[in-house]
């Protein structure tokens, strides 16, 4: 059995006919069906039976540089971004080498399963580890997809590591209108591991990236199957496992929809809830950032210092507070020096579920007077983001924190649920 | 209807007949059955008959300050802690006004569902709001829990506000070796509001400190009904939501145990889990901490200046990075040189849910050999006092970091579930 045979695989009630491709790993068989259609097979489960030998030149067909990845005018075209991530350093089949520089063609090598999916487009915006991600990062990410929607994608997929795509979904969020989908994906398993979760991801995200609604996702594994993966919203999304395949959970409500995935077929994208449709808002980028903005979480024991040392030459800082939104009484009046120097001070929950109301006891209502700005349910993480964005982008910084912009603020207004 | 007539009263299937006694919210008729149980009645919900008026000296047994509570034998002895918080400022209805301050008598006569279930010793430790705890109110608790148990306590009930419930009970489940539960509970709404859960979580954690289980557990509201509270681990367990009574919830696994309640029926305490049996450990206190740590959020832009600065003078750090432990490479060298210089440097996970692990991927191996100690599956805010206990009580702090004390360390070894 080699690259180019025409082979039968059978694996559990399915049956593949087609030419066997290479493949990125030794777990993994790619069968290029009649159909056109690549689809990735693990082998431990599969029967191989070989149906004619060497049917087609694989070496060939790579050595020339002949794409096998012809524009389709009936299918949409996805601009494919990479900022790198376990998702991006897939195992490049032909050099053996981790790699994460790609184009259209190095994606579909990748994740074979893209293939007729779209017509794709790559671009690498950076290829790094998403803790090092920063502001001046989202900044040129913002300004890639806008080129690209621009160009005429009509839709994008940014593959991105898991640690902080909460945070620059949140950004893209802030800083684009969008007309069409903007889908973040990665993985939580690297494509050498059985279990890994970058196939089914990058597929369910390129359909969620046609799909018609014009919002800023996460598309990650919703539950530990290999059957759907969940489409949050990018502001209200937050990694709550370290390792799960399906550790991104929405906060507060159900994910805004889902993508039911199945091996070689098609997965079919659908929306619980109203969302921003594809073609309702004009293309817009508002990349401005205010990056001297600090997140300070309050816990027993900390000392009102902290809290004036980190907001001393900040525009702006998010306080993670407990409970409604509250912190030890001796720090309101440095929260009332910050707002009176000019830093903006917004109070958000580290219980993470649930509104920040500082209107029910003594605490809250003290920092409302020492000028604190209340950040309703948005995620903390998000909320600092915001801020950055909104002390760049705006005049009345409170009156924005108070405004939904993009989903970051959900509906319930009574702080008792 | 007067507080000293006979009554019977009909809610839903149940008829209650006895002495009504004064409540302190007037939604509520309070009933001294024949049994010397009291009861707490909604009064909405209830058909009230007056069988025969004033049989009952209220004001008499009141102004002696004849107890109706007398030591019965056949009860264990429960004591009964106030630090403060919604669940403490009950409303007197002799006075109309919010008190903190309470004796024994006070807490029946706030809560008299209570009555019949145990004898009770009541205490003051603090009245403050739980934003205000302070890692030397923690050791004033220690202290006064030691104390009781020592006076021969067969359980303890701590009241305590809940922004901050979740550190007192990590504080206590490492200063002290209990042969006896520890209970903490709350409210998440005050008794003056009809939806108030202080009867039923103050009654589920009485019945949970004359239990088998001799740890140190949160007893909250388990659900949106009034039916069921959770016991959860005091190390394990996080306040998830601002504001609903079933805030509370064990991270990482199911709560240890719950309280069956209906009114009037003493409450079904059970559990699922393995659990430190009472007596099975001798009574001992550990309450040296050393309060010279700090926790730091690490997130996007966040600059490592800040890690150096709350590092600089500190004893131990707490990081809470994302993902499986992680930080922008920038921060590592500062974690070199806090680490060189003595400083404990602790990483957790900004996610919660899930065990930190380092191996993985090059920033984490870095960070290891920087000399940082890996947090295990510990919680950000747990970790925080563990080290505070460890730096006062242990010589090999990395070692008594990845060694469970206190179920705050859950038995899964491996990152990848």
């Amino acid at each position: 059995m080699n690259a180019g045979d025409r082979v039968r695989v059978d694996r559990a009630d399915q049956t593949f006919e087609g030419v066997l491709l290479p493949s990125s790993t030794p777990d993994t068989l790619v069968v290029k069906l009649d159909s056109g259609y690549n689809v990735g097979i693990d082998r431990g489960d599969a029967d191989v039976d070989v149906l004619e030998s060497d049917v087609y030149d694989v070496e060939d067909a790579q050595s020339e540089g002949a794409s096998e990845i012809e524009f389709d005018d009936d299918l949409p075209t996805i601009s494919l971004i990479s900022t790198g991530g376990t998702i991006a350093s897939t195992v490049d089949y032909r050099t053996g080498a981790v790699t994460a520089q790609f184009d259209a063609e190095d994606v579909l090598r990748a994740v074979p399963d893209l293939a007729g999916l779209a017509n794709y487009r790559g671009r690498v915006v950076a290829n790094i580890l998403s803790e090092n991600m920063t502001p001046d990062v989202w900044q040129e990410l913002a300004r890639a997809i806008h080129e690209e929607i621009e160009a005429g994608a009509d839709g994008v997929v940014v593959m991105h590591g898991t640690d902080t795509m909460q945070f620059s979904a949140s950004a893209m969020a802030f800083m684009l209108d969008t007309p069409v989908p903007i889908v973040f994906t990665g993985s939580q398993r690297s494509a050498d591991r059985p279990s890994s979760d970058n196939v089914m991801n990058a597929v369910c995200a390129v359909e969620a990236a046609k799909s018609d609604c014009a919002e800023v996702l996460v598309c990650m594994h919703a539950d530990e199957s290999d059957d759907r993966c969940a489409l949050h919203r990018g502001t209200r999304v937050r990694k709550n496992h370290t390792s799960r395949r399906d550790a991104f959970e929405t906060v507060g409500a159900e994910p805004l929809g889902e993508a039911d995935y199945g091996i070689g077929e098609v997965p079919d994208v659908s929306f619980r809830r109203e969302h921003a449709e594809r073609g309702e808002t004009d293309l817009a980028l508002h990349d401005d950032l205010e990056t001297d903005v600090e997140l300070v979480k309050f816990t027993p024991g900390t000392d009102a210092s902290r809290l004036a040392a980190v907001g001393e030459d900040a525009a702006g800082v998010v306080v993670e507070g407990t409970g409604l939104g509250h912190v030890n009484t001796d720090w309101i009046s440095v929260v009332d020096d910050l707002t009176d120097a000019g830093t903006h001070v917004v109070m958000t929950s580290q219980c993470l579920e649930g509104r920040v109301c500082d209107r029910v006891y003594d605490t809250g209502r003290d920092l409302l007077d020492a000028g604190v700005v209340e950040g309703e349910d948005i995620l903390p993480g998000t909320a600092k983001v915001k801020l950055m964005w909104a002390l760049a982008n705006t005049e009345d910084v409170a009156d924005t924190m108070a405004t939904p912009l993009a989903g970051e603020i959900q509906d319930r207004s009574v702080p008792w649920e």
